[in-house]
């Protein structure tokens, strides 16, 4: 049987989340499958019909985790679950949903086919970083798209020198600099002009967000190289510069610091439903070379 | 009376032209109008019950023409008789359509609104230019789009001296260079990365296509003043050197060629029903800033 | 007699400014001028041999401001001379120099030449703009190069809509927004990917900072229109919002809150040694189109 | 004995160039190297003094080929000899350099060096590709840079559409798409916007010229797929279209032909002086994030 145990988690700030929740968990359990609810979710969604466990025992336990939510749920949830090695389903209840790839409407049927054994696995590369003063650890996350150093507001800027594997390949100065993986290609690094870097790519390209060089460019390097970022400078030193780890932030950097980053030991697995194709998803949710037609009426 | 006499043109390489255009004429006779076909027009589609004239005629006659087809029928109908100030209307019966912003199924309703008096006129600057070999004039000619230098084919590239007023620009070294009207800003100099200009700029901007500088930038520049550009060398002589006005090419330029381009004296005048928006235009045919949708469903 | 009255301005911060703003002074006394010294800059640098000046005075009595500094000192000094249409004469005294275009070794040969009468004027359009809070008006300012609406941190993003004149423009999801001067078009929305516009151009753009859609670009428009732009979302309420006019920050924005800019009635007005070439300053400050070339030793 | 069979091959077009080659044939004799002259190079330098060998004897017994000439010279005899695994060092005689990133001047001190033993060898990976009309293979031929299909002139534009490995990625209607290895990512790719790939990636980047949608992107690929381009339409087809690998042109390409894409089963492996730094090269020889300086004097 595949998946034995399956794992539920919501984005549980979402009312209403807790009705496709339920029906959901329903139908897990009806197809035989022993159904864990994440405690988070079960005590803000009152789905309290199911043995509830924390991420950890969910990681240590479940055979697949269902994420409904947005792509900020299953970033979440992936990191937690990664060095466990279960595999995640993203069951898109949020605005944009580039990772939760299953519409909610669809999420029953399609469900039905992954537990069905028609499916198929896609690993995706983390990024772990760390920021050191001197030779000590002052933070350290890990990443399923981005790291990112910028300033702290308007009005100043950062200088990064960039080492790869301890040769030298730039001076950045700029509002920000984003490393991404080949899923956060699609995400922050991509407003800033950045390529998009198939998810099969071992991968990480370096994005600047508003550099004041003219003759700056991305770079995609082999995510087998350790980066060595050095702040240089900040444009004002009160503004102040951070870092962040999708959404973790270390806020507190100092010139001088050094954020070292790397890819994780372990990735991430997603099982998307048989037929999953990721340029369709890029062309249906970023409108990727979408060509006007005369007869569109988009107000 | 609004627009006593109404010319009519149209793409007569479209096959189905006749039965649209036949009725145009039709409701503009019955609104009182004197009706003239384009010559070209009525030999084309056999539309013969009206009296025939050639596109000087109607410069010399017409109070408005109604140009039906895409947006390089329009250019070309509008370059023609700018010189004479007769204001023009695009219906779309083209792909694109972006100067011709009527839809057909819309033209009987706009066009009774307009011939009642309730319009907006909208003037759209044009370019001259001409090629000097010595002081030689080898061609002239007009365009409401762009005037485009390139290479002839892959393998090249052309190196260009630009000079604004007497004052050197730069050297660009590119696939080709595009200096393009408001108008034609969301044209191919779009295609080229350049900017969006509002219709009512009295601007050219200057867009590089492939430059072999990463620190290139679009210029937008006053359209006030007279451009120079000097062809200086080609990557390879035997792949030839292009410059064209909208679609009319001259295309035997030789190094040392000089192309002058400044705004022509006489502009085109656009008539759009009341209620015309530029950006709503932009927002349709371009899908600019179109947010992608959950619910999107772009196959 | 050409500028009878000269006040000298000074980046006080900077140490080692007393020496050349002293030789400065010398020399202008010695060339017949009244010398007032700016309040600030004489405290600052103990330069108290001449008059002191509050900057109105300065705007009152002056018919020439030389500032010696970087473009931000002289960005600060024009906003507050402006209105008062005195010209300024900008001596770089700092890293970038854009606007500053005269280089401190140069000062005395091109301020002789000026004083002599050997030089240009070039009026350069500012921004006026205020945030409004319902019928309330919270803030307003001038800026010379840009009015940047941001998200305050990362993690965030801002939704703005846009209209022009009455007219809706666009909803942009962003990291932020600039509008931008001609001037402002080689600062801050360089960097952002905006096109150049050269001094002489009426115009304003607007440039996006990491724009949520793939179908971005950057839009030109003419300078008398009024901007109005509401902010109609953040993306984390917590991390606020701010506007910025020019340095000038108003960091309380909340959702609701309206911006309006449009150009100021005044121009500053900055006098440049004869020869001035805005496209000299582009290559030589931004590297602007350089050519690689194979003897090149950039380290 | 590092490399006892050294062949010599030149850009023979260069005056020039016969001097510098026989002070370098002579000093790896001096070496004790076994030399051999490419017969092509040998003819035309009137370098006669040592073995003449065709680009195929060179391939079956040469231990190292010197390259002196430009980019396009190594790109040349790379195509031919790495199929043998013959690897090649590549001496700066043209004005760019990529490649070829040893100076004329350096030549002999790096080459001793080589010779010593004291390099490192970089493997680059090549693109084979193939031009069939139906079952009918029209064309083929090997690419180090790049596959660039697009239309012949000026006034059309092509569409193609693109699969990967069977999957639809899209349509695209641009002057051209460019193909290219990380190699190429620094030539052409790159003024088309495209970003830098390390080259150590094993990835291909798919790069439009003047794409007529604007939510267009480069997109980075696994360099294990295999591309299908069927040329569906091209705007106009009296003005062609054609398919260039590196600078070998097929130009007779017709609606329905279809272009097929893959890595070659061998690489080119180039030799470089130990210290050797890409990224060096890339700051050097396009400015890349160039930061201007105050003191800058570029004219």
């Amino acid at each position: 049987m595949h998946f034995p145990t399956v794992a539920l988690i919501g984005r549980y700030q979402d009312t209403g989340l807790d009705t496709p929740l339920r029906a959901l968990a329903h139908a897990l359990a009806q197809a035989g499958r022993h159904v864990l609810i994440d405690a988070d979710t079960a005590r803000n969604t009152g789905l309290t019909e199911y043995p509830v466990a924390t991420l950890e025992e969910i990681g240590e336990n479940a055979s697949l985790a269902v994420v409904m939510g947005g792509d900020g749920t299953v970033l979440g949830a992936g990191r937690h679950l990664a060095p466990y090695g279960v595999p995640l389903i993203g069951i898109n209840h949020g605005r944009l949903g580039f990772i939760t790839d299953i519409a909610l409407q669809d999420a029953h049927g399609a469900l039905a086919r992954v537990l069905e054994g028609s499916f198929q696995i896609e690993e995706r590369t983390l990024l772990e970083g760390s920021v050191w003063r001197g030779d000590q650890k002052m933070y350290s996350a890990t990443a399923l798209n981005d790291v990112v150093l910028n300033r702290a507001g308007r009005g100043g800027m950062i200088e990064v020198r960039v080492e790869l594997d301890g040769a030298f390949m730039y001076t950045q100065r700029a509002d920000g600099l984003i490393i991404a993986t080949p899923t956060g290609s699609t995400a922050y690094a991509l407003s800033a002009n950045g390529p998009i870097l198939h998810p099969g790519m071992n991968a990480m390209v370096l994005v600047p967000v508003a550099p004041q060089t003219l003759s700056n460019r991305p770079i995609v390097i082999p995510d087998t190289g350790v980066l060595n970022m050095t702040l240089t400078a900040m444009g004002r030193v009160e503004v102040g510069a951070s870092v962040h780890f999708d959404m973790q932030t270390w806020s507190d950097l100092q010139p001088g610091d050094r954020i070292v980053v790397q890819r994780a030991p372990y990735a991430i697995r997603f099982v998307h439903p048989e037929g999953y194709s990721f340029f369709s998803t890029l062309r249906r949710k970023l409108h990727w070379n979408l060509m006007p037609q005369a007869t569109d009426n988009v107000e």
